[in-house]
């Protein structure tokens, strides 16, 4: 895919201006390399925006980049540096008002470089515009989803018995790529028999045998966007213990993709997702997270959890993943990548594959 | 690899507490995540240790990593957080002396959560610290060097000519995987023809033709350590100036690889490469930077250029990558990785490979 257009990014930043101007600021220094992206269309390592909430924003990056920030970063005024914060910094003008700079991510030792300005924290302003994401996003997280799970479908065609995790890992990674994936969204987690216990496992030189459980945390990227997957099979006919956890895991897991709709409120989520494990007895083995947002970063806003009581948005994606770990046995998880959308209308799974558990030789 | 011993963990404590205690200070927290790698021995994603100079250091990671952090972190106390800063600062105590915090890269946020400390800049005392690697630090990235150059050799036995450079490129990274690498070390730069030109090109479908210099910038990981090797070859017989410019470099980057011995001076080397370029006469098309340190980072101290005045320890591992980039025509870069021993011997290429102009089919 070729970068987001001029207009999409435009809109991006019009999105922010409108929130700092909400709260009477004079511009922001985006300093966060993944949010300067985001609003640039910018893929180098270093790079710097100010975005002020009157007239032309500038982006600062240096030597090295000139070309290629020619090339990908329409709409702004260009500046070549070395000391992005320093010069970006002395860009913050135009306005008694306070400027907003990225707190969360920029170091003590950049901002002591600012302290002649006033400056207020942007409290994750372009964090929070991301959750929503535009056409051009949608797409690409499409596409790294769909890739992903076209690889996962090839590799269970099998044999894997008798193969090492990491072998196998390493196999479905050549997939991806191989169906186009600019790159692998994150290391593969492929865990066998009690390894599948363990939430992130990275892959060993054990040896799929009949009868593991065989857990593949795994996924994508397509124009800098993550896909997020995971299925557990299990090698040959499962025993009764595999059938049940994964059984409890795929109704809870389905209960939570169907209720990431519009206005829903990821506390209320989580509680009933846990409140489906818990009825089957279940609950305690569940010792991680539900799900996040996923996008410009594999984790990202919104999360789940207990005091997230924000409410989804339309076109917000976000990994639904409910598991049970049975330390020293085996375990189940079963993820998708799950986009949100209008009211009234079914969320949309990216991550399209049967969630069943798969008998694989 | 397994990881490194629990007195080679200890070694390197020792080594920051020395140096926190000649500035007089109680102790360090440690928050930058390699930074906690390096001093702990944990790969997890969340991690942060509190360094005091007297008595047993604490490690803080959260439920997640409980398990893991058992397995890989010796000779501290865990503790089990999901507040890693606050608890952090919590523990520094045992003394009125100030510790220090890693304040270029801890955030403005989480900086405020300790200030009711008296709080001391690091001063990079870690990093510092990590440009001398101990022998597991040099096996690894023996290890990784090897894999990489091994995986090179059986790319260029061909054919290339009529590939796209992303296929070839995604080749390479297989061929490394499978070699044992953990991972690749970075994203693969594959520059045929024009491209060659472009420092930091990312591969494309452009099919590589016979006469185009193929500049490849690659390397493995492994148990967390990066190799970096660059080679140029050309896709059969070359032309005059591709002879010229390939010749140039290589007499310069090879007189900037013997120059790499104890207690020289890196703006030192830096001028003398320079000077070859010079006296050449394309100076002009050397754009980049000479080199880095590599380890545990792709790129980390030290770093070339006209104002590092130290002096190169044994042990130190740097790369060493001068190029000629003509725009819209072709560049050529070479460079290894290479290892400065003791007083008298001669540095060690890691990344044994010839540096010949390579004629491929």
């Amino acid at each position: 895919m070729t970068g987001p257009s001029a207009d999409q990014l435009q809109a991006r930043r019009d999105a922010v201006v409108r929130r700092l101007r909400d709260r009477g600021l004079a511009g922001l220094l985006v300093t966060t390399l993944v949010n300067v992206r985001y609003l640039t269309g910018f893929t180098g390592s270093n790079g710097a925006l100010v975005l002020p909430t009157e007239g032309t924003g500038v982006f600062l990056t240096d030597g090295r980049y000139q070309d290629q920030a020619a090339d990908e970063v329409p709409g702004l005024e260009l500046l070549i540096t070395r000391d992005l914060v320093g010069e970006g910094g002395r860009r913050m003008t135009g306005s008694s008002d306070a400027w907003a700079v990225e707190t969360h991510t920029l170091s003590v030792d950049d901002h002591s470089r600012l302290d002649e300005h006033e400056v207020a924290s942007a409290e994750r302003v372009v964090e929070s515009v991301r959750e929503v994401k535009d056409e051009y996003e949608v797409e690409a997280l499409r596409e790294a989803c769909a890739i992903s799970v076209q690889a996962l479908g090839a590799l269970l065609e099998g044999p894997l018995v008798g193969r090492s995790e990491r072998d196998v890992a390493r196999d479905l990674e050549w997939r991806m790529l191989s169906l186009g994936a600019e790159a692998i969204a994150f290391e593969t987690i492929l865990a066998s028999g009690p390894h599948s216990a363990v939430p992130h496992h990275h892959p060993t030189d054990r040896v799929i045998e009949s009868g593991d459980l065989l857990k593949i945390d795994f996924g994508a990227r397509v124009a800098g966007y993550h896909a997020d997957c995971t299925r557990t099979v299990v090698l040959g006919p499962p025993a009764d213990w595999q059938r049940e956890i994964h059984a409890a895991v795929r109704e809870a897991q389905a209960a939570g993709v169907e209720a990431l709709v519009e206005g829903a409120v990821p506390s209320d989520v989580d509680a009933l997702v846990r409140g489906s494990l818990d009825a089957a007895g279940w609950l305690d083995w569940f010792t991680t997270g539900l799900g996040h947002g996923v996008g410009l970063q594999i984790h990202e806003d919104p999360f789940f959890g207990p005091s997230n009581a924000g409410r989804l948005a339309p076109r917000t994606t976000l990994t639904m993943e409910p598991g049970i770990y049975l330390p020293g046995r085996g375990g189940v998880r079963i993820e998708d990548t799950v986009l949100v959308t209008s009211q009234g209308q079914r969320p949309v799974v990216l991550t399209e594959f049967p969630t069943e558990l798969l008998e694989i030789a």
